[in-house]
């Protein structure tokens, strides 16, 4: 997908050795969510759904933004209640997509994070922002309550900061959103590739088999009641201990040997 | 409604340009929660409900606390289940009501938030306390559990923080309160009443449509599993789209003026 | 319960006026879950379940480790799903029995605190840590996520940080569990005893039943939504009140005298 102004590709796509980098890449307009982006960005998503090679991805963006949220000018051109709720619906789309992907999914967050563009950090399973990094839902000052956001924040955050980021659109800064839980990790602005890389290296080293079984048993045991979550999990870990990757990790382990995952 | 001892009211209401300060009016009592109390309480927020003109709310308390709770020696008075039946009833509808109002509601709080008091504090959207506040669910010191705080208590802090205060009856101080997510702001005790100033600024500043739309849509997403919540809370986005403080507010953001609300 | 080697007892229980300590006895397996170990320990709970002597239970153990998770050796030696099946389901029960018990339940916990052992600390109602404890979901280190803890984990700590913790394998600190929410104390390592006992002494200085009530109630409502929960607290409370406990400890109150419990 291309936008529409600069005919540029919106999203550029790396993949070295499993790892897949998507880069929103429309700095101009700081990464906005655009139909182009967001179509883009599903589409990708689509693809590593069903990709075994894949092992991780990472979310960034180029320019000075990590991504500004939804793209207000094209929005507003087409003032029309069904478009809009199609407008959202393939947003909530996106971000449960991130959620559902079978491998974990990393935001590299540099500069601002707002609106749509803190949900998408929000919907990684983790994400590693540099110090300087703000974050935002600001949709209340143009008179648009972050909504769908909220969703994504408030299963995130404690309800108070979440309420208070929503209606008062103001920034947090990067220390503030580790400590809130928003974020997972915050380094020097210089280090954010090399703490980036870190974190894939040592999920990469992994059994493939054993995080792509435990990241779809996290989100949905989160949403059952305490006996039925048990169930499941019980049941999915009998699974995961007949994979090959458990008997040779353990027999590793018990023999004091580095595991050889398949 | 009048404290059937001292015969003052029990709650002040004072209304400036929209804001709402509801103030506990009995500080003989630390402001307990008497049923005359949470009568005056339900009134004012019933008719606050259907009030297009109310912007915010602030709830505040008079002399030494914010609120003590319940009035212990009237409930002692009435040894029935029926009347503690109704009364627990009463106290349940009255927090679900803060929760429900359809504008924001802005703890201040000073002195002591104890039991149904602490509770009032979680239950609000926001809550600014001075430095000496202290909060505890203290119920368990007389041989109450406190069972309904722990209801609101329990959706704003990690559990085992909500176990240790309901089964200690411990008190914690302001900036732990802050720390643990229980309230959103910690200010110098002099500078109370100018941070809830500022809050209340920032937030009246902004579409009243687009906060109202966006309270009621934060508390029911949050209860509906993650897709339901995204399909509910794009349709209010989209509604919310279609209102003329979201087109004037997205228009005057691309024109780099100041947005004028309906 | 023996265990199969050394044929020692896996677990040894003590009652002191109502405490009970049951203490993981089996270090030089770092007192791993086995099966013999999950027996004992679910024998112990369902005694102490009916009781009503008992006021508080302590769990700790014996040796370098707190607990280092489920026996690997002895799972490897059964490589059969229905054996997992049947472990796991085991695991779980034995987890909600923690939860399910009518008293409060306290980890002790020094050393390491490892998968099933770091689900264990989650699932007690308080945990109190040295400071040199360490905490870690393991499991993916040898290719098994660490489903059945990850119920746990998650419910306890924010999401980003337990999916961090899950697919890293990496340890965190006590200050940082503590700041996580994942346990709720933590003190000097030569300070621990009397950190427990003093955690344990003010919890059995309040009324026996209101703390059993209270328990039950807390877990229970926080899995209702909000209006259910305000309706099941409040005629919990109400109950609460017409017990003999809750009489005297509102009139030793108001009357401001030590209340004597039933």
């Amino acid at each position: 997908m291309r936008d529409k102004d600069t005919q540029t590709p919106v999203l550029t796509r790396e993949n070295r050795h499993g790892v897949v980098t998507l880069c929103l890449n429309n700095p101009a307009k700081f990464n906005t969510l655009s139909e182009a982006m967001m179509t883009a960005l599903q589409r990708e998503l689509d693809t590593i759904r069903t990709d075994e090679s894949v092992r991780c991805v990472v979310l960034s963006g180029q320019g000075k933004a990590f991504c500004a949220g939804h793209d207000l000018r094209e929005m507003r051109s087409k003032p029309d209640i069904k478009y809009y709720q199609a407008l959202f619906q393939q947003c909530g789309q996106l971000m449960q997509s991130i959620v559902n992907l079978p491998v974990p999914v990393i935001a590299r967050v540099h500069g601002i994070a707002t609106a749509a563009g803190c949900q998408l950090v929000a919907s990684c399973d983790l994400a590693i922002a540099s110090q300087s990094a703000r974050f935002a839902v600001s949709g209340i000052n143009v008179g648009l309550f972050c909504s769908t956001p909220a969703v994504a924040l408030s299963r995130n955050i404690a309800p108070k900061r979440a309420f208070d980021m929503l209606t008062t659109g103001g920034f947090i800064d990067a220390p503030t959103a580790l400590e809130w839980g928003l974020i997972s990790e915050v380094v020097a602005d210089n280090a954010l590739d090399a703490a980036l890389a870190a974190k894939v290296e040592t999920i990469t080293s992994k059994s493939p088999s054993a995080i792509r079984i435990g990241k779809s048993m996290f989100y949905q045991q989160q949403q059952m009641p305490l006996e039925k979550a048990y169930k499941y999990a019980g049941d999915v870990m009998a699974g995961n201990m007949m994979e090959q990757d458990a008997g040779e990790g353990i027999d590793a382990f018990l023999e004091k040997r580095t595991p050889i995952w398949k």
